[in-house]
């Protein structure tokens, strides 16, 4: 499960300016606004016109990713893809990106390449110019610092907040899928300890799988919105779990909701494999984080031209009132609590 | 030496939002361009009619500081700083601020809270605005990721490259001091741990020990040069030591040069404590880092609008061939070498 590199190059042979200029000396900048990418003190960026918008994820080791199967080539791509949701989650459009990298001299020079290899591919794919970044020695394990910058329109940056009571809840793709990819890895891991001849069991699981070791960042949305006019009166992306990003929206507009179990988006894949965890589907899209979909709101005379765009569900509405329930599918009404990812609780 | 927290709360008590909530509630905004702060999926900046400058440091514990000696107020306060440097070094003014965080939960609370004091202290005396960042566990260790955002005028904007042969190189300040601190809080360190009952001396070395402990950024320099109107042909600042960058700019501009060893500007204790250690002072000044001057060049014809800055030395000056040599007080040249810091080469 372990990605092989065969060759390897200690780092401090090529340094940290060495390093700098073998990782980036390929790039190409691709945004007109990306006016000056790598190899300056700061990178310069012409955001005439535009609002900026900038957010930063961090990713550590043994926290956020365990290499033993996460391929340093998805730890890149993932690390991009997880900040240009955070600004699709303002309604926004991914442009430049700077890396921090701290490793420690267990990783070779090809471990690194192969990360920067995920990061530009998914620059690539996301029209993102990849602009600076700091690379670094640690004690032990590897951290990686994503800095996303984004362009909007003033007018159409969405919050957090700015909901009204009865504004349709919506959520694109489905969700609990990243979970459960996580789980079965962390079962072939644990029979992997057990018995390293043993070959790991995750043929027929591709679309979990993809979803927590390949997640997407939803633009497709963000541009499906625009082209039918309708501007989300508030927006946040699902990365610790829809109760946890509901939970969010409704106390920054300071409202409750009800949300429908039997509405949720929930793939049959993750279906079934949460019924392999006996786990509870409907937890497992509720609490379950890292499906990095989008959960906005939209006024409710924007329900018909919503209506025809697929990937798209209406899961409740906000209320007057600020209780947040679940209405399950046996019409009860269940507080929602957020149970999701908590990158602080976690150690515990 | 080690900063005692008296009141201990557990990372977990507050978790992720309690905790950012915690550190963040009482944080203005004081730029006009800083329109939304902390607390959604990103910060939101108005930056029209200006670029954007932005630069990302990592600072790692055991690598960048040792906690032993550097008190957390004092590890926000340098970590804001250096960033700001960045931006001085492109002719800038820094902005924003985005912070990531990964502690590992040997840290309470209350150290958090330290590390966000200096922070905040250092951007109130810097009028930059904090706007975003991330707070996570790591398993072990303390991992900073400040990502700063400048703004300057199209055409004000300095680079590392853009200089001509006979070009004046300057810089700022004094030079060697912040590592002749570091040489000093090493030895007590060492002293305390053959022996924890001896009191650390260090009376008397407060210039030497705020300069490692507590840098600052030449902003000053920046708006002392708009004052005069000269705008440098080439500008970096000094993290890695004078020689390191005096390459970086030779580089950049495809020029060598000639530097005076009796025009290195070194402080009078700096110069006491590199006798006391053995040192040459001027090995200390070419390639001891950390001391976050500015080194930059300007047209001869600007010299006469220079003198009269206080803080400014001209230390040589650029030459069309590409060799670069100290010439030192017995009229030898050297070659000029980098010896300074390098992060991934410390660890061999």
């Amino acid at each position: 499960m372990i990605e092989e590199t065969p060759q390897r190059t200690e780092l401090s042979e090529l340094g940290e300016f060495g390093l700098i200029d073998h990782l980036t000396k390929e790039i190409e900048l691709i945004n007109p606004s990306s006016k000056v990418g790598v190899g300056d003190d700061a990178a310069v960026i012409d955001n005439t016109g535009f609002q900026t918008l900038v957010s930063v994820d961090l990713l550590v080791e043994g926290v956020h990713f365990d290499l033993t199967y996460m391929p340093f080539r998805h730890l890149g791509y993932k690390a991009a893809v997880v900040n240009f949701s955070d600004i699709a989650a303002m309604n926004g459009t991914p442009k430049q990106i700077i890396v921090g990298l701290a490793v420690s001299n267990r990783f070779p020079v090809e471990a690194i390449e192969e990360i920067y290899e995920g990061l530009t591919t998914a620059c690539k794919k996301y029209k993102v110019d990849l602009v600076g970044g700091d690379t670094t020695s640690s004690i032990s394990g590897l951290f990686l610092s994503i800095t996303v910058i984004g362009q909007a329109k003033e007018d159409a940056i969405c919050y957090r907040k700015g909901a009204s009571a009865n504004d349709l809840l919506c959520v694109s793709g489905d969700l609990g899928g990243a979970y459960m990819g996580l789980l079965l890895l962390e079962r072939e891991k644990a029979v992997y300890k057990a018995n390293p001849a043993m070959q790991p069991d995750l043929d027929g699981y591709d679309y979990v799988l993809e979803r927590q070791l390949k997640p997407e960042a939803r633009m497709d949305i963000v541009d499906k919105l625009k082209v039918v006019d309708i501007k989300p009166t508030s927006m946040i992306d699902i990365s610790d779990g829809l109760a946890s990003e509901i939970l969010h929206l409704c106390k920054a507009s300071a409202l409750g909701c009800r949300i429908y179990e039997d509405k949720i988006p929930i793939d049959p894949m993750t279906f079934s494999v949460a019924e392999e965890f006996n786990l509870t589907p409907t937890i497992a899209a509720l609490n379950g984080g890292e499906d990095y979909e989008l959960l906005f709101s939209i006024s409710q005379s924007d329900y018909e031209k919503i209506r025809g765009i697929a990937d798209i569900t209406v899961i409740g509405h906000f209320t007057e009132d600020t209780n947040c329930f679940l209405i399950t599918t046996d019409e009860q009404a269940i507080p929602l609590m957020a149970q999701g990812w908590d990158g602080l609780k976690k150690q515990k």
